[in-house]
């Protein structure tokens, strides 16, 4: 029962092995796109430079859009004796238009032409990360204006410590996604200078004009050093960075998701669109997706930590050892987008059970804090003595079993005699919730402000991205 | 030969592990300034709405300022019955003004003052960052003003490709380290709200005026949730990403330091300064510290690692996890921060063998390109035939065991008779060097633009710091 | 409020700068235990082999005799001078012997004696560690058998799937740890070659006796290659390896410590040895203890990952890049130690609720696998045929609201009339439990059983190390 | 040019996405040669047992082989609707079949069966990495044999130290590779226990005999415990461990011959089977093979790092989370496998230039040491004086621009008079390297001793798996 299809493999010997570790073809083609963009705004700077004729540089454009066609329409045959895909395209646009297509390469090496097509596709897709977070958001903050007053206990140490809403849970989640998108964007603005006409690794003494390339490619700039421009991968690892700290959002998000599924909290529940069920126990809705999403978490963080190893200690300029970043960052990045996806459908789909988290809530002397808050308030205490006094309240409440606003005055009046009939208006969750109107504050007034002005601020992005 | 001081320790009971496991006051006391600097806005505060009596903040104020006196001089005594550093300051402020001092922790809980606290540290830390890069970047520019034309070898896969100038090299590293003070940059302009009145997890019912603290503090504004305030260590994961990358960028430097430095290479030489030497060899000088910068990547990377693990999967709120965060930080940033130093002091110490390197440069038949690239320049042959042409000229040198510019002629004709005695021109390592006058080129005439660039941008960044 | 000691200190200059980066006696002092007892091993041998003088090896061992008991009592002043542990035993061994002290370095170097020093440190800790994990498993073993019958829900994705014990949820552990044990001890096994006499690389010509130092240290034998035993960090990596697994095993009891002890679940109770209280609400039991354990997981794994980075491309022999070894190393087993000895407290110091435990149980259809299982094995039906009868039986059970054990005999052969009443025999959760007889399985004659296994096989292990 | 594949498929609503997160057949196809080993093992098992009837049995058996004949040929069509390879297999039993396919399912569950599954896996692959280990093995101990005498200079800090031989160098990786075996047999022999019949995660009531099925799938033994059985995937880790730490290895030996290759260097001359050319410069050789060796530690690792996160945490049992362990252990275990047969190829292929090392060798006063160890050995010097005496010979061999073996007599008399003739006889490189026998040491005797030894024991292995 054995694998040995790879000592199999290579005992055929050393042009198998070398084949198999040399060739990228079978994950580069998916640069495709961005290779041939790439070779098109090259060839329109060659020709309009003069370094190569007007002619031939339309019939190497023209060969490139035939191509970009065959491999969209999928009848493209990528070969691996060709290693790349830049030697795969430039190879079939021989085939198509003869000689000229000897032109191409002009004053480029594969060293910049890869770095810029990567940089193009770690673009394209921070831009395709950044609306599907976007959508995550929506999500979030209609789910959390449906719930703006619904009560939930907030925890620490997953103990029951004072009531929040549960509307204003979820705009956590809408702040934690708003920085992850900052730190994309971040990232974009930094990666968004242009590799190509670094050559090989030192420039080119051909008279070429790289900021037209630069724009033609919707860079702000070329980059400003041929060595750094073949060495860099930084744009990648911050990505990677960023998508790191994302993922790890989104899997407190899930693991919230599974532990509010179970059975003891029942916080909320989840279609079968993304839990499976069995048919042997109907009632039974494995929260799958959200699992899933959490366990991704491994492989971004782990795509990560690969390519800063593989990093680790390179000598400029390029190495070969720079072909092992595209396998985790497309990986990893695809990934991402998948449990955004995952998690915006689960968040649209939720249903929370209002009476069990309001029920909840109100356990554990979650108002014990607002008793405190009314001591210093009203009374004058000093914060750690009316600390004091709460908890002798409650140890009272507690022994008599009973909740805190239906401790009998007399008996808080025991342990401090200055408190009056008014600390029962702080005592009920409704009541305390409502009273934290500080600024980040539960209070659902200003969850409600918190969904309005974001709200305004997508409306405003998509508005500039649509202007774009 | 035990070590079993551990197994020892603990067999003492229950006490002595929860003490060993849950104290952070052996390590959160860096964070004393931070940590008073607080306090003395949160009570200014609570003074200003009303919320305590003016005198009573009047006197934790001076006594602030004692406890910090105190611990400047290393005459406080921490205690690790009190935990942490919130509680040892908050005590021994009580044992100085009385129970006035049980006032100040009014509206705030340990959880939005460690967020704070650890957050004005991050923050002043970035800072202490971005000056040593700066000052690495100079350290870099003045290395390569000095050398913009002194040629060497430009390596691919460490084989020689084609001649750089070492002052061009050194450039890719002013590059690499202006991205990376550009990613603390970012860092620092998204960490920098303030967490402080968030309490426990939900805000506070007190009348508090977050804007004004956290404008004391510097931040530009309060955070917008009371929960993700409480919850997020961002700040800390994107500045140790940040660590990270840069971490690897200084890798490289030091991997080039070690391999520069070896025998067979013998490009550089360091001195005793930065290296050690043997007493029973005197000629050897071991780059001890470029290895130790090399090595250090790998805690600065563990440590980006270990946070990001910690937080994975955490439910809302705060968690004791949370508390692991602040050991690999203060460790990474510190690492980093002497690797900056000695990455600094290497650079400024470093003498270049300016007679091995152009020897080196000028094997391996480096300007085969530039032939080549005349070829098509001046000849018109598109690229790819120039490239095949150019192989079968520098097959015959290499059987003559002559150098590329002192083939004869007529061995070149022999190849391509269209090729005139003007080829000579662009076959020495000089002038190839010089010739790469693209945008980013080695030319030596770019390389002092770029240096001129980069003066210029840095005096304007000192002079942007003096005026803040 | 700026940190700028690091700053201030390296404007000093290089040499404050080299001496922060290069030594290394502020950590590595923890192995002067094992630094003089290879010292006085290889002084031993060198005396027996006439390499030095007997008197000349009486007087050396005397000397670290006398330096051990310094260093011991807490009189020693490390010096960073010196720079390392070798250094500053030799040279207080020079101070209190005079220049017999020369003699013992012969034929070794600093880079065996590191060598060996870090192998007997890791050996130490390991038989530390195993004997942790040995006295954690009696933990378990002993609150297993409490309650080897107290019945609890077992989950899958944190759904209810079908009834365990406690006891066998709490032997799952016992197997989990009994894997560590066996890779501590192949690590211990795989490490213990002796390193010492492979001197700075390559051997020596004085006619040392290798096998009686090695022997004298308690190894196996000598290592095989000079180059190897210097560039060899495998027993830390091995050791890391294990400690990473063994953590992760102890996040997830971790884990469900903390669920469990939530209130929606309150399967649990831990005392407040190893929770913290709130002063505010007595009730509260946040449980730090559990939480900290779980977040170390991530210092030990980020400590793995640093020091195979650190390794990753270093050529042989010795580089000073392996002197970043020991603070990971160090970190977390000492971190694990931590860890493991939390974890026995807290198994030792919880109490089920064994009513709360065995409510959620039942909850779910629990038995619904049991019910597919009878009507395979007495009706004869096929598995997938009697899974969807089953299905069909839950879901008219749910439907009136009915546990599956009182759900009418009518109401299920109207589903498959061949159903008769025995099948309430196999409804129950106890039941349940019971009838899984299969090894392995839950049964608490089974988990009995295997506690037993358990017992015999610890008794015989501390039997064989009490004859070693 | 965007990437918005996946946005858009994701656009189609939840039922793309939970099929694209859920669904695992794209990968677990890889173990269908295992699952349907395990299920005929399981089937048999069931006959013997009474559990089902012999002749459905049988009529699955062969059907089992029928579908595992299909899937051989190539000719099976995996479905995405049906989820995983278990699925996919019983469905197109059922259709072989009939209804008796849905017997096979008795007792068992997918989270026994996959963790089956993938410990079978895991093993086959370990015994491939095996017998590809012995065989790199072999690779160096041809190549060491050859050179067992061919002086090279042994680096510290990649500085010149000491001479020693090629062969032996390449012995130094035949020790580190034969603790990598041994590391991957302890990891087979402790996985070597069978999940099988654990079922969902509690046992089962079926009278099934799991000591049966582990013999007949190869397994020493079932499992103990059926909750840790379905939730155990350390076997999965610890092989991670050994291969990072096997890859970790490699990288160091691709760093070296990187290194090497390089002109300054020129220590070797790999053959174009592992480099790849230039057509433009035909005497270059990019180490492409080399560098891809050495870039992959970086995924290897990374792999580790994920299943270490994924499993960080999970409470027991089964959780959807451990489906993402396929995919890292596949990519890693399988670059391994390319890495260690290029590693092979590249040792089998290099060349040395044996000049060029002898030349290197001599440098740097590399028998420095065999001087000062004359200086004890012959006249008794302590070795710490013998240090400096011989430190200020080398300073005056360096002065006069002279190696040290001619150095005359009387410079070296001038620093210490007690200096005959006979020192002479150590300084050569070819006599410091022989005279090195001790233990371990490089002396070229030695060398060939430890290569019959390996030799001896790599027959005995095999012979023994012969027998097997």
């Amino acid at each position: 029962m054995s694998n040995r299809m790879w000592g199999g493999r290579f005992a055929t010997g050393p042009d198998a092995i070398m084949a198999e570790i040399n060739a990228s073809i079978d994950f580069d083609k998916t640069l495709y796109r961005q290779d041939i963009a790439g070779s098109k705004a090259h060839v329109a700077m060659l020709a309009k430079q003069g370094i190569i004729a007007a002619e031939d540089a339309a019939r190497i454009d023209e060969g490139l859009d035939a191509v970009r066609a065959e491999i969209d329409s999928g009848g493209f045959t990528f070969s691996r004796e060709l290693e790349d895909i830049h030697m795969n395209v430039e190879k079939r646009l021989a085939d198509l238009i003869g000689p000229a297509a000897g032109r191409l390469h002009t004053a480029r090496s594969r060293n910049d032409q890869v770095a810029t097509d990567f940089r193009l596709w770690v673009r394209d897709t921070i831009d395709d990360l950044d609306s599907a977070l976007a959508d995550l958001q929506v999500a979030l903050l209609d789910k959390a204006e449906a719930h703006a007053a619904t009560v939930m206990p907030g925890f620490t140490h997953l103990q029951t410590a004072q009531p929040v809403t549960f509307g204003h849970h979820l705009m956590a989640y809408v702040e934690m996604i708003g920085r992850d998108r900052g730190r994309f964007q971040d990232a974009r603005a930094r990666l968004n200078e242009c590799p190509l006409g670094a050559a090989a690794l030192a420039g080119t003494s051909f008279p070429i004009d790289r900021f037209a390339t630069a724009a033609a490619l919707g860079f702000d700039r070329p980059t400003a050093n041929s060595l750094d421009s073949v060495s860099d991968r930084d744009f990648a690892l911050e990505t990677l960075s960023a998508a790191s700290i994302a993922a790890m959002h989104l899997s407190r998000l899930a693991e919230e998701i599974v532990i509010w599924c179970s059975a003891p909290f029942g916080f909320i529940r989840l279609s079968d669109r993304f839990t499976t069920g069995s048919s042997i126990m109907p009632q039974k809705r494995n929260p799958d997706a959200a699992e899933l999403a959490r366990a991704k978490t491994g492989r971004i963080i782990g795509a990560l930590n690969t390519l800063l190893i593989v990093m680790k200690g390179l000598p400029l300029a390029y190495a070969k050892d720079m072909q092992e970043d595209k396998e985790p960052t497309f990986d990893a990045l695809s990934s991402l987008s998948l449990v955004i996806a995952a998690s915006a459908g689960m968040v649209r789909d939720l249903e929370p059970d209002a009476k069990a988290m309001k029920k909840a809530a109100g356990g554990g002397y979650s108002t014990a804090t607002d008793l405190a808050d009314w001591l210093v308030r009203v009374i004058g205490m000093p914060f750690r003595e009316a600390h004091h006094v709460t908890g002798r309240i409650v140890a009272a409440a507690a022994e008599a079993g009973l909740p805190l606003d239906r401790v009998p005055l007399a008996t808080m009046q025991a342990v401090d005699d200055r408190i009056t009939e008014a600390v029962f208006d702080v005592l009920t969750v409704d009541r305390s919730v409502k009273s934290r109107t500080s600024h980040g504050g539960t209070a659902p007034a200003n969850v409600r402000r918190e969904i309005r002005a974001w709200r305004r601020r997508l409306a405003k992005e998509a508005k500039a991205l649509q202007g774009a």
